[in-house]
């Protein structure tokens, strides 16, 4: 095992850097996580809300250093890393205002009393934080799912220490981050073991097995998420596991949508499934389109869009290759309709690739996620022909339908049929671009995710959280949030939700 | 394998009714429950609310009935079964109150706007049924977490089909609420599928297998939730497993409690951990009490409780054998300190047995959970004693601490060293006897537990539920929860929670 941990240019393939392993062990970093467990929780909402507010004011400040270390290892370009590094420090201030209204904690007051069951003792029922988080980073965002992130956020507004796991794609990113936000941290009075950091597959593998760590939150392939599961099961105590792991985030366009805006919808299409290299858990790839000539429009101004675009630079050797691998099977099954243009120069790149295919006749392959810049668009005749197809679907994060200018009776059948399938249904727009806020939802049954909880947005808290009840707890014994006098924050009390002060 | 499924009397061992096996297949029921998927949704909340409580009232026309197959069957006794059904009803009924607050919904709308992150698009986020429950019964809970109880109660309320797996202690007792339920739904406007039932180690394993089967909840022990688990596992969509395990459930007695109420606090703790043939998950299995005469004089006080009960009931022939292998091992490792009088009289039987060690050389076997009326008592000798053997302790269900009047700096002490190993901590009371109430949580991390929810109480709905965030939908295509004009119910709008009207 090397313990050389290589950053890569992926516009060029070469090694630009070889950072140092860290000097402590996965064991040193974990039980060093478990140490800071007491004092994270004891910064209270108000100091964890303040901590956070002073990782994303870190993040601000080396936005520029951030965004060029992680362009050169990434190849995403500094608009779309700008915009990444913007969403986590909005997702680390959302957290803070979340702690500061208190309403994820559930808190919940029974008073002793007499029930049809006889008498009942008080009990109280609050939130607590479970322990030191492991958090893989994503190969395809190095600043939202990464060492800075959705569940670093999360986590750490819980009140969980975070040992993260850097991906191999972007190491100098994650060291760098890791750096900074560890700085931060320190400065707003945060405990030593708020944040460790690991590197390489056998030192993830150590993270999820040491008995320190109470949760994972993971975002990344099947594959990877079956091989942590097993390691999980093996564990003398198995912890929850949050996996946001593989999504085909079908898009039905209406026959309607198709007479309003052929072209419009072809290009949005375009430029939805190539965006980011198509590297995107969200990207659309599968489009269903009508048959006839306002489908036909549609599919030719995504040929058109997809044809004007160049090779594209792909976020590591391994994704590329696996690429090419995909588009050539789908390729042997289905029509190419379209390709990008240009010759790949050097590096990782994969090719802007677009297929047909008819929904009466859609191989499997169609229905699997293929990451990177590519989409089938299948053809349908009839409705018929389109549920039959939508039966055969596997469950996505998303499932989007484009509808007619007031057109509702075709959308709610698909609206009927797709949630079953879908963590969230995008009307007239496109799944791509998660907004950050109180009602998302990014998540779905299994391959979407193993969980029914979100990775982002104001309910990722709950994944680092358990319930406590306290019975007949003297008021000094008890967290103030669950104390009579307490007003601060939305409580049920006797079954009665209250909105606090 | 045999069809046959055999009803046995535990105070007799003899079989005293056999069963005919159900005529549908377990796959044809599975298809049922998710054909009553649509329409047990469509029955809305006040449905489904009409429906919970016409549930508990069948349940309560028929008490008498199920009341006397229950005891044939378990041997518990009228007086406890008919308050286990007590508390069904009551859970129902508690449901059909949580239907109509709505709260659990987690209704929120976050309207179209700008953001530090560039526009919002409209946002509407809320919980859905997850489909189709497998609901494994309980052998030490006929009443009340199986056929009926917790778990059927609240997946039926978040609007899910249940198929049971019905426990071998109790066929008939199974079968007999089954026709209740069901006839009872099909009158309140159920689907046909609403309830399921299948008998047999191997139509379980079919169920947890099934394609149609959204979710899991269990109780009953480690290794039988280690083997659905795999089944979970090797399907091609693993689903969530709720699973309720084991649980050692200690109790730590202070110095200033053992001065103001030894005798007290050891008859009551025998009473606790014999209680229903201490076959209960949150019998207290361990006791912390101080060295000296106040706890000479609790441990005595203990004694006679035990020494003056008869060998009890047990629920089978494996748990009876089970229940006296673990007692001999633990008198290999161990003082007796005093068991029932009397010869066991036919049937499965098991005497009770208190056991006596020290914190300083507390062996494993006394921090495993024996199922049956045992319990150990160690001694302690000083802080640095008791707070060394709570170390080594797994995690609970619960924790429980005996406090002297007013004594505040030992049990917070206790206090924040338990709450990472219990689910609830239990104050100058009992851990047995689980009220039925919103602040109730039910749960704890493994082996308590295998998730961050409770199997009692208000939020064991959640279990069953899914989020699903709907993206730019026009109003029409809503659910009437999210729609701008509502107002039934607790939402969060645009980040401030509002408690509806």
């Amino acid at each position: 095992v090397s313990t050389e941990i290589a950053s890569i240019d992926p516009r060029t393939g070469a090694v630009v850097e070889v950072l140092a392993p860290p000097a402590a062990s996965v064991a040193e970093i974990c039980e060093a996580a478990q140490a800071a467990v007491g004092p994270l929780e004891a910064l209270g909402r108000t100091g964890r809300a303040a901590l956070l507010d002073a990782l994303a004011a870190a993040l601000d400040d080396a936005r520029s250093r951030i965004v060029a270390v992680a362009d050169r290892e990434t190849g995403l370009g500094e608009t779309r890393l700008n915009g990444e590094l913007t969403r986590t420090c909005y997702q680390l201030r959302l957290f803070a205002s979340v702690l500061a209204d208190g309403g994820y904690l559930e808190a919940t007051v029974d008073h002793a009393g007499d029930t049809a069951m006889g008498p009942r003792p008080d009990l109280r029922r609050m939130l607590v934080p479970i322990g030191p988080v492991a958090v893989f980073g994503a190969s395809n965002f190095p600043l939202a799912f990464s060492v800075p992130g959705g569940d670093t956020a999360s986590a750490i507004a819980a009140g969980c220490p975070v040992v993260l796991k850097a991906h191999p794609s972007h190491p100098a990113t994650s060291q760098l981050c890791f750096d900074i936000l560890s700085t931060a941290a320190g400065k707003a009075g945060a405990p030593e073991g708020t944040f460790g950091i690991v590197y390489g597959q056998q030192a993830g593998a150590d993270l999820v097995a040491h008995p320190a760590i109470r949760a994972v939150g993971f975002t990344g392939s099947q594959g990877g998420a079956r091989a942590l599961l097993e390691i999980i099961e093996r564990r003398p105590d198995p912890i929850p596991f949050f996996g946001e792991l593989s999504s085909l985030n079908p898009i039905v366009v209406t026959p309607a949508a198709a007479a309003d805006r052929a072209a419009r919808i072809g290009a949005d299409f375009a430029v939805s499934f190539t965006l980011g290299a198509g590297q995107f858990c969200t990207k659309p790839g599968l489009a269903f389109v009508p048959a006839g000539p306002d489908g036909d429009a549609l599919v030719a101004a995504a040929q058109s869009a997809v044809a004007e675009a160049e090779p594209m630079v792909m976020l590591n050797e391994g994704i590329a290759a696996s690429y090419t691998r995909g588009t050539a099977a789908l390729g042997r099954v289905l029509a190419t309709s379209s390709t990008g243009s240009g010759a790949a120069a050097g590096g990782f790149r994969g090719t802007p690739t677009l297929l047909t295919a008819t929904a009466a006749d859609l191989p499997r392959e169609a229905t699997e996620e293929c990451f990177g810049p590519v989409a089938v668009i299948a053809r349908y005749t009839d409705e018929t022909e389109l549920f039959t197809a939508l039966g055969k679907l596997p469950n996505s994060l998303t499932a989007t339908v484009q509808r007619g200018p007031g057109e509702t009776e075709l959308p709610a059948e698909l609206s009927r049929r797709l949630r079953p399938i879908a963590g969230r249904i995008v009307f007239d727009g496109y799944p791509t671009g998660v907004a950050v806020s109180w009602a998302q939802h990014h998540g779905g049954p299994w391959p979407a995710t193993n969980t029914q909880h979100t990775s982002v947005g104001a309910t990722a808290i709950r994944r680092f959280l358990r319930p406590v009840t306290w019975q007949g707890a003297p008021a000094e014994l008890l967290p103030a949030e669950l104390r009579d006098d307490y007003t601060g924050i939305p409580r049920r009390v006797d079954g009665r939700l209250q909105t606090g002060s």
